[in-house]
């Protein structure tokens, strides 16, 4: 599995106070398992320029691509366009490009295209703009780093602008296999399998419904012949129901 | 605000994946405010033992605590509890008080303690157990670092033991006013505000309702008397509807 790697950063204070759930890590995850893109971590943040800094230095050598969602609007709040440069240590200024793009959608819109507004055509040096058709403002991509909006729609649309012009991998395929007992009853026969096919991966997850413990098996490999056979394997080492879960 | 600082780790490839959304952070985050304690970082990383070492030795020294969850089961990929052992360089075998704990629990419930179940009463040395009401299998706590469960039931659980032992900071109040207009409008008198009141957090946040921007912004300081001032002077700012709420 030599697919591309990737991680997030979600920029958001209000997630970690517990004011909101983030929406736009599942979105994510799930649009790339679809271009077989490999997310293997995300951090949650606080809108703090040296965390914002760190994070993205940190991130951006480990994984081929980062995504980053929140703080790239008007307000004072708003300082991940300032952080990145400083972070890929290139000048930020209002650019044409961007304003000419606000300009365009705020006319159609009748909206003023003021100060505060106009913050959101400061981009960095060096950076493509990713479209946003939902209210005007871009997004942009410095090198292996893309930085898009935290509202869920306008990140969507962003992810799905971005994610056009990535090279992904082999999509993973999963299989889920709910086994209705504990993991404790499954754990000797499931680590026989997986211990047969290293190559594959092989997910145990717990779950408690109606105050009784079960166990979801989620196999993933991009091979379908493989995961099928594998999945037949399961069922008949737990003779139990199963469902089939395609991603 | 000086109150102490904490970060979480999501141990959880089945959230990378978009299989699941995680709802313990959410969950976490709610219960850190109640006692003053400030989330400052999450982390979602992978069931890979270098990866969970990696982010317990950054973040155990940048934070006062830091709460994990998921891997401590009985399955061949719960790596968690032996990953901690290392980041924390002590040895990890079966420990008479946590086995003790099992015994007890499964007896009680009619669950054999087989082998794998047994994995559960592996703990670091040195480390204090934490109870799992729900389910027998306890977590544990080594240093500043707190490590759950993944249910979430069973996380909660654990949270609510877990943090009875901690020694939080003031709460952290926090209003929050609904205005009906996109950030755009609202920046230039925020920002005013803003600056004025260097030691409050006023967050700004955009969200679209029915095809329309408008704007949350959220007031945190632990001061009340103040956190009402501002809120009645934002009030009046803006001259519109306001709904608050504690959190």
């Amino acid at each position: 599995m030599n697919n591309p790697t990737a991680a997030m950063i979600v920029i958001g204070d209000e997630i970690l106070s517990g004011r909101t759930r983030d929406s736009n890590m599942h979105y994510l995850a799930k649009e790339l398992v679809k271009i077989g893109v490999d997310l293997q971590e995300v951090r949650i943040v606080s809108d703090e320029e040296r965390v914002i800094i760190f994070a993205v230095n940190e991130l951006k050598k480990k994984f081929n691509y980062v995504f980053t969602s929140g703080g790239i609007g008007p307000t004072h709040d708003d300082i991940t366009a300032d952080s990145i440069a400083k972070a890929f240590d290139v000048s930020i200024g209002v650019r044409v490009d961007a304003k000419r793009l606000l300009n365009k959608y705020y006319q159609k819109s009748g909206v003023v295209l003021n100060e505060s507004r106009l913050r959101m055509a400061r981009i960095p040096q060096g950076a493509y703009l990713i479209e946003n058709p939902i209210s005007g403002a871009p997004g942009f991509q410095i090198e292996n780093v893309y930085v898009m909006a935290g509202v869920p729609s306008i990140f969507q649309a962003m992810v799905n602008f971005s994610l056009k012009n990535i090279t992904g991998g082999s999509p993973i395929i999963s299989q889920s296999v709910t086994i209705n007992l504990p993991e404790g009853e499954v754990a000797k026969k499931l680590k026989q399998l997986a211990a047969k096919h290293p190559e594959v991966s092989f997910g145990s997850y717990p779950f408690l419904k109606d105050g009784n413990l079960g166990t979801d098996i989620v196999i993933r490999i991009n091979d379908e012949e493989k995961i099928n056979r594998l999945t037949k394997k399961l069922k008949s080492l737990f003779k139990i129901k199963v469902g089939v879960e395609y991603e």
